[in-house]
């Protein structure tokens, strides 16, 4: 088993270069946050820009509107229920985020039917939470042509995709259940636990030695789905690239949980910036 | 009469143990915050979250979403006027809480009513503030099947629902009213003053030998009956976890007034991390 | 001429009595706030909520409730269009705080009228901003039968309300206007501007030596009136009282002046626990 | 090719004369944010408040107003679709800020042509984003009344309105593009990258030498266009204001930058008061 080391950071989060502007960073499209989950999708938002996402457009429920502006007016905003708007700007972004707090209703399978009609072969796209359950329920959902699927399940929703029981999740059992799932090997398994494992489709597999239980609270892995995307859309989506926002993750969890017992998520976004900065690339050259 | 000590606080407040998820630590549900009185829900559910509470939904009016997701996306939402969507939740909850900002109206006794029939031997219920006082009024309202009941009122609805006159409200009346009120002897008593006591229906009391002043300010109770019910989902539902809860408070409340004239009460729910983690156990065992 | 004094801040601010509870420490109705001046009220409760009022209520249009709350949950919310709400909340009030961002519509007048038929001799009642261009423009909308009635016009305001145009407003001129406008002597005049003038009815004056222009901002004097209500509820409302506020509102100013170019009327707010700890009573036997 | 010499700050940002009020910073109006751009109007009016104007209203859909005032009570609010408030508000201010996410929809037009009619000789206004790109698409919305019009396109939204192609935005060729647009010779162009240049109709230009990469992120330039019309309000429309403007924002950008990976325009408009205060004149006459 491959440890995540920490000077992935130092490798994966480079020094920008001057000439550079919003679009270099990433343009990112999160869907999710039904009226009952409206802070979910809020919480990945705050991941990915936080975690430096150049351009972060919201796809949610309206009702969800004022809070993500008042939290972070740096965020745009789509109606959901604008099909129109979301068929045109799918195809228009670097890395699409679905899933978190998405539901499980008709509406939400009909907009994982859109983005199986509407993404593109040069996109990256993270799913997370109920987009994988919908996905366990209705294998039909599933897309294949992106660039790169990133699945990004818990335990329990890891064993509803894959059908397999949790004891039973070993490396090699994972490895082919991502591979039956997405035969084109352009997939990788974010596995949150304790002993968060990550799984690229030709084999390689890593685990976070690093975070702590007081993590254990609602959005964290919203967080982390936000900041995988934000760091798609810097840094590309390679294996690499992963090890580094599933570390991260878990440094900033650790900074905070050294003096906090727990450890809120939009406390942890709210940290990246800072810990990018003092663990990323110093290279002057770069 | 018994003085709370603070060693509970190390008794209680464990250190987590690695191998956890927020399964672990307490599903609740807080209802409350009828359109004039959103803030105390909201101030219910920031005392749950920031004391540690593993998951959290607030049954409230739809009017107080976007206030609620503002600042605290960690905390999932129910329109309080979804019948079948909190008849579906309430069985699922390890703690609910019910009251603050509740009003009297008839939907709010409805609400009581439907706690009534859905609420299981398995949960804890703290009721606090309005649901006391529909209490008060029409004594059919009261459940007995659950686990545990914490009542949180404060000397005048004490008086309301027990009929002792808070001249009278003496420690072996207290007891006798609130085993009339209860008697499976499944009930505890919060009964807040500026001594603050604890009442185990089995006979044992505690007394809070500090707080101060600057707590004389609107929320604060409201936040009490949050971090009661953060706890109890963490630390189960006994006597030693109410006195920690109520002590913590009143702690937290005094670190604030050493250098502010008064202690709002959002402000207090927010160092809760921090003191939890400093007076907490650091037991490397546990 | 005489000028506030710093000490003054000692005398009336007083250390809180431990055997107290919110109710003594005024319960405020705060009425403002149209939907194009929602921020106005919010500002003015802030100044209320952290100056240490025990209950604030806020009656404004209901579009400002989600802003309200998310900034600040402590504050009740009441609708003003629910007239008999309001005609129910009034007499129960200790102080009330009217006109920031009322408007000059017909309903604000209305309100005015409300004021004038449910106010009762035992309350203390703030006009600000639009209530005095309403009764300036109506004269008969003036009420008197208040226990203590407190104006807090800029120049321009009190010239349109006593006729006396700002070059003419003398002392004497000021407070002979006072008298004619509440012949009862139960009013207090705040004049403000960069030198800000306090009038009681009975003929006594004083001017506050202190403040800054980083404090030509929108929304500084919405606070000053809400620190105002706060006082009174807490401290009683006399002459003492009132240049108390005056003077704080000031010195938290100059604080905040003295790093920064501007002063954000919100962030004056924020600092008003911490300088009344700082600055009040720290008498022991208290 | 001149470039902006940190000095300006000093000589731009006076000292504040006592007797001064809100009236002499300068009124406001910021006109953008159609329902998915929210943010950008946000962000403005947030460079515009913290760079110290007196008094801001933003007009804009009405779905933002709770995210407005939930983050800045000291705004005003108007909606966008009150035609006649908009047509009584617009003589009234000293300067106009339009653009940021307002679209580009037949309403937005018609904001456009409300301004070309109803602008006085007197005013200074700023366009931005979606404004420039309606211009682009038809001239016949251009304004040239206007004492001065501040332009702040990035280099393709210059290359849209102006139809040179960004590798031949040679400084000549962009004069001449300006005095064509505005033969009145009362224009600025403020000519977004990274390195920013600034324009005067007149034939002077200037380069900003600071700034850094961590500011490639959504808002950046929507908190920029809201600084200018801050300063433009208080220092008056003339070529060094502007300089002091975008260094100001560039310095508080790279001040961020030291610590942080990226730099939330959010916070960059924060720390303006601060920066002022230590980089404006300490002149103790002034």
């Amino acid at each position: 088993m491959n440890i995540i080391k920490q000077s992935i950071l130092n490798k994966v989060i480079k020094q920008r270069e001057s000439n550079t502007h919003k679009g270099n960073y990433g343009r990112l499209l999160i869907i999710g946050g039904s009226p009952n989950y409206g802070g979910a999708v809020i919480m990945a938002a705050e991941g990915a820009l936080n975690s430096g996402a150049g351009l972060i457009c919201v796809a949610t429920h309206s009702i969800n509107v004022s809070a993500l502006h008042a939290r972070d007016p740096e965020i745009m905003f789509l109606d959901w229920h604008d099909e129109k708007g979301l068929k045109q700007m799918i195809p228009q972004m670097d890395v699409i985020v679905c899933g978190m707090g998405l539901g499980n209703d008709k509406y939400a399978k009909n907009i994982l039917l859109t983005l199986k009609n509407y993404v593109t072969p040069n996109q990256s796209i993270v799913f997370d939470a109920s987009a994988l359950d919908l996905m366990a329920q209705d294998k039909s959902l599933i897309l294949q042509q992106a660039k790169n699927i990133i699945l990004t399940p818990h335990q329990m929703e890891w064993q509803r995709l894959s059908q397999i029981h949790i004891p039973y999740q070993s490396d090699s059992a994972n490895l082919e259940a991502l591979n039956n799932l997405f035969p084109n090997k352009n997939a990788y398994l974010i596995l949150k636990s304790n002993h968060t494992k990550i799984y690229d489709s030709n084999g390689e597999f890593f685990e976070n030695p690093i975070g702590n239980p007081g993590m254990a609270i609602g959005g964290m892995g919203d967080t982390l789905a936000g900041i995988v995307g934000g760091f798609i859309g810097q840094f590309g989506a390679d294996i690499e690239t992963l090890q580094a926002a599933v570390y991260l993750h878990s440094l900033a969890a650790d900074e905070i949980y050294r003096n906090h017992y727990i450890v809120r998520p939009t406390k942890l976004s709210a940290s990246l910036p800072f810990l990018m900065k003092k663990y990323g690339s110093k290279d002057e050259e770069n």
